[in-house]
């Protein structure tokens, strides 16, 4: 009798706080969405956040954040921000659901008939989805009013046939917007070909936002951009050996690097710890060397990843590292074709556990290396290749038997550090023309990491620049940069103290922090600019063939969950200084960086924060140096 | 003509290739499935990776991973090690959908009736659930055969009423698994109340393992556990106002919290950034001080927030931060309520922009402070409460005229250090009397921060022991800690260089890193020692009231997106040190800990990868200083 009265005030006490929060949260929360407390003006190209309603009561004229953020100041929020650009202050409300991209030029010929037509469809595609996505929430409900202009896009291809990106590809584009007198937008997009209009879509969706006062769809109505960028190469690296990464995590890495005008997603394929990647030449790579079964990436997947990139405007760049860098797939091979795999001390043959490297006096060696070659150039069909070559050590070498066997015979029985380049030199030889062999015949351009074989005063003995690009990874200011640009190298750089995003996190072997911290903060990323450091060292940029940059994840420490947020905005902030490579530093883009890592999000990309927001919805207050008193 | 000719071409070659690769994928594919190629031995304490198959062709006996860290070494590959544990190698095969929860004791009585036992039920279904997680795939599809033992657990509690934590809990269980003579699996758990239950059913739900090469959940047949926690107050401090947090993230937190035996989950819920608590009394905070009216949290999500914590054995600690740290959202109030918000340069008026502090002589600030406290108390129904107080900028109180005023007529006018502790004593004390009106009359124990207010020599005439818990956030080797224990007061350690998890990444005002870099890995915090602290200090731990510790996630740089990689795992190793407080260090916890983020992960929760996935499976070889040549 007791127990049940209990339960009985208890039900009820229940129901009522049930009753009074549901009836506090109806009226508090809708009164929320109906009445917007704050707005945003423009002042002195600053959003300064007020009430929508003066002391007295009266209405200001304010905007919402988003309308403000692309009208104030004279880079309308874009990232990349344009090379030339002017966008009116006007806008006009585009209606999300009459967009149409008309991908035949004026010449009458219809794109969709070459195959850089049909990525220009489909990324058209994803335009209009873009900006659905925009509008709507996730189960379609509108965000905005029915209404609005029709949006008509217009793209005049000078090459439309192309379809994949070189080194030597025109990214520019011209983007005009003007408001039509029948009352619709008229766009028109102007590119050499397929890559520099998906940019102009790109920048396109950028000048089209939610505006959550007037709920609408919103775009300059007039707009006059000519955009290229600064530099032809602009890569992310992600390495799936280390820890295997998800094709759902990478495609979410394409899908931020196109937003970011990136155009090289470098694919760090295998590595010492795992072999994910499916040979379809020699399938006991995968069987022996992927973690699981399932953390593999089958031929399928690896070609829908291709397109995926392309129809992005990113390469997909494979990497098959060699000859360290190697140890997990190969143990089915025998023949000691693999040496010092899992050797310890690991310190005495590696840089990091596992050690591994082939062995470059084996012929198998050079069969294995020509059937991956073959699959990789059949599955990633890339415009140019990554050899790796970084990191042998040769005191693993040295302690092998058979390889001192063949040094001797060969007369390189110093055993002194020339000794075992010749026998590195030896090796990258025998399997550039396994790659040039699985190529049919043409050499395309290798990369290759500054390692032994771009030793100082050395380099040109065996690497010929006509054949190799280097790419850099020591700090921006070491003087072999120097000696590479004089000797005619084309060189990428991923300079490790602002490029390698896996830098300042706890260490992976014994404790305190990892080797190369600490973290790099994105503006040292975005201050990283490759003209000032080659002129530190005395090299006149004009003079050099810099190709361009690439950010780096090595993933010993992340993995499909973490990818996101290390590697973005971070790569976004290199990606301007890749693309408009400004004369200003970080802090007259940081407005813009926090919008576009908002950008990024809503893109479903798991972006790093960098500001409370409250910095974002208050320009100008969250500094550090600058007064920024009586300036608004 | 050409054209279609190489249309067809092209199509033909396309169709090739998609054929190609799926015939290749299906073969390889499957072949990787259906035949292991590598399982696990045991071999002094560690898991050896072998072929499944030796060099002439025949089986090894070999172990899946999984079944194989249950089984290798003395912890059972659990996290937190329990106090005394003894479980056999031999396992047997649970039915996955057959486990049966009893929850009424061995008296007879029907814990359902209890709230106590209504919350054991919901945690039995929780646990029922994982198992269902582990045999099966997303869409239902099982990955284990069908078959094995039907699991009985038996739970009997001396206090079934209990439904809340408080810092006198008793959180031990034990912990019995027998196999019966009908063949079913009887588990039993004894325990004081709830909370300890739900510990075992925690540690019994690790105990059970996916075994991937026999298809079966696995269980060890005999196992005997003592356990409980050496400190009451294990906690994890989330900040939802410098960026909001989503309920889902708030969420995944709890979820990890339970799976790490922490039980409380600290909510810093406003400041100066934003006010996203909705609250009751006075709606218009989070109109004005929200960051968009979607980013709050309603009654009926911070109850439901309350009751998934509860579930879980963790309370929900409420923070309404004061007087220092409030600023948005206040901004209806008027009559001079809140001083310096946003005032500049910052730098003069607080630690951080945007600046922003109550004035503690205006009445209205305690009956707005009054109403808050009674809507946080009506929904957390916390046990404590967290008041704040710590970052009173003295300078911004002596700008501000009606304070000084006010200072003058209490014969407070010498504007020294001290004149203002009394200003902020008396506030103190009246928001405390507030509070404790708030919560009918009674007290409850109350943290607050290391601040102004516990300086050296001084904090005996603001704080009374009996009332304040204080939360220490300067460094562990800080003087002030010995006088805090010495003078009997009760204390959580949030030794910022150990425990604050927001260190080491980018300057969010200004460049270069954060204040308090660099990174703290797991290792740091794990050997986050309280009692070797308070040693170094010359304090013996007997003699103190150390409740526990807390680690911290300040969102300047954080927001639903990262707060799980930031929090995860290194709140789990500061869980270890609070729950089984080992004499050993990071070292002996290593495979542990890597496998227990795997768990996280597998819970949802986005935990940061700590080594390549190569370690986890080469115990051992992932080593910087210990030689392990000749161990295995």
């Amino acid at each position: 009798m007791q127990r049940a009265a209990m339960l009985a005030a208890l039900a009820l006490a229940l129901l009522l706080q049930s009753a009074l929060t549901s009836a506090l949260e109806s009226n508090t929360v809708r009164a929320a969405a109906d009445e917007p407390i704050w707005g945003y003006q423009c002042v002195k190209e600053r959003c300064e956040r007020v009430l929508v309603h003066d002391a007295e009561g009266r209405a200001r004229a304010v905007q919402a954040l988003s309308v403000c953020k692309l009208t104030c100041g004279t880079s309308a929020n874009l990232w990349p921000r344009p090379r030339h650009l002017h966008t009116s202050k006007t806008l006009d409300w585009v209606n999300y659901s009459s967009i149409n991209v008309e991908t035949r030029g004026d010449d009458g010929s219809d794109y969709r008939n070459h195959r850089g037509g049909s990525l220009l469809q489909q990324a058209s595609e994803l335009f209009r989805e873009q900006q659905m996505r925009k509008a709507t929430i996730k189960d379609g409900t509108p965000l905005v009013k029915t209404g609005g202009k029709t949006l008509e896009v217009t793209v005049s291809l000078r090459d439309p046939g192309r379809h994949q990106l070189t080194l030597n590809t025109d990214e520019g584009y011209e983007l005009f917007v003007k408001i039509m007198s029948d009352g619709r937008i008229n766009t028109t997009i102007i590119a050499d070909n397929f890559f520099g209009a998906r940019h102009a879509l790109e920048t396109l969706n950028q000048l089209i936002v939610l505006d959550d006062l007037e709920k609408q769809l919103r775009l300059p109505r007039e707009v006059t951009i000519r955009d290229s960028p600064a530099f032809p190469y602009r890569g992310v690296l992600l390495d799936t050996s280390r820890n295997f990464v998800s094709v759902d995590a990478i495609k979410r890495t394409l899908d931020a690097m196109a937003a970011s005008k990136l155009n090289t997603f470098h694919w760090h394929i295998t590595d010492s710890h795992s072999f994910p990647f499916v040979s379809q030449s020699f399938p006991k790579f995968h069987l022996y060397g992927a973690y699981t079964p399932a953390e593999v990436y089958t031929p399928t997947e690896v070609v829908d990843v291709v397109a995926y990139g392309r129809v992005r405007g990113v390469r997909v760049l494979p990497e098959l590292d060699a000859p360290a860098h190697v140890g997990e797939g190969w143990q089915w091979v025998g023949d000691n074709a693999t040496v010092c795999v899992k050797a310890e001390p690991w310190q005495k043959y590696c840089v990091e556990p596992p050690c591994g490297q082939l062995n470059p006096t084996v012929d198998k060696v050079y069969d294995l290396l020509g059937g991956l070659y073959h699959d990789m150039l059949s599955l990633f069909k890339p415009d140019m290749f990554h050899m790796g070559g970084d990191e042998v050590n040769f005191n693993c070498w040295n302690n092998t038997d058979s390889i001192v066997e063949w040094m001797v015979k060969k007369n390189l029985s110093g055993r002194q550090e020339d000794d075992f380049r010749m026998v590195w030199d030896h090796f990258q030889k025998r399997a550039y023309e396994k790659l040039v062999e699985a190529n049919h015949g043409h050499e395309l351009p290798v990369v290759i990491w500054t390692s032994g074989l771009t030793a100082p005063g050395k380099v040109d003995r065996y690497l010929d620049p006509k054949k190799y690009i280097i790419q850099i990874w020591t700090k921006g200011d070491d003087p072999l940069i120097k000696e590479l640009a004089e000797k005619k190298y084309r060189l990428i750089f991923s300079n490790y103290e602002a490029l390698y995003f896996d830098c300042g996190f706890g260490a992976w072997v014994g404790e305190g922090n990892n080797w190369c911290s600490p973290y790099i903060g994105w503006q040292k990323v975005y201050d990283n600019d490759l003209k000032k450091l080659l002129r530190n060292l005395g090299v006149e940029p004009d003079q050099t063939s810099v190709l361009g940059a690439e950010a780096t994840l090595w993933t010993e420490q992340a993995d499909s969950h973490s990818v996101d947020g290390r590697l973005w905005p971070r790569a976004a902030a290199m990606a301007e200084r890749l693309w408009s490579d400004p004369v200003t530093g970080w802090q007259a883009a940081e407005y813009r960086m926090v919008s576009h890592r908002e950008r990024l999000v809503k893109l479903g990309v798991q972006a790093d924060s960098l500001q409370p927001q409250w910095c974002h919805q208050n320009e100008g207050y969250c500094y550090l140096s600058h007064n920024i008193q009586g300036e608004h």
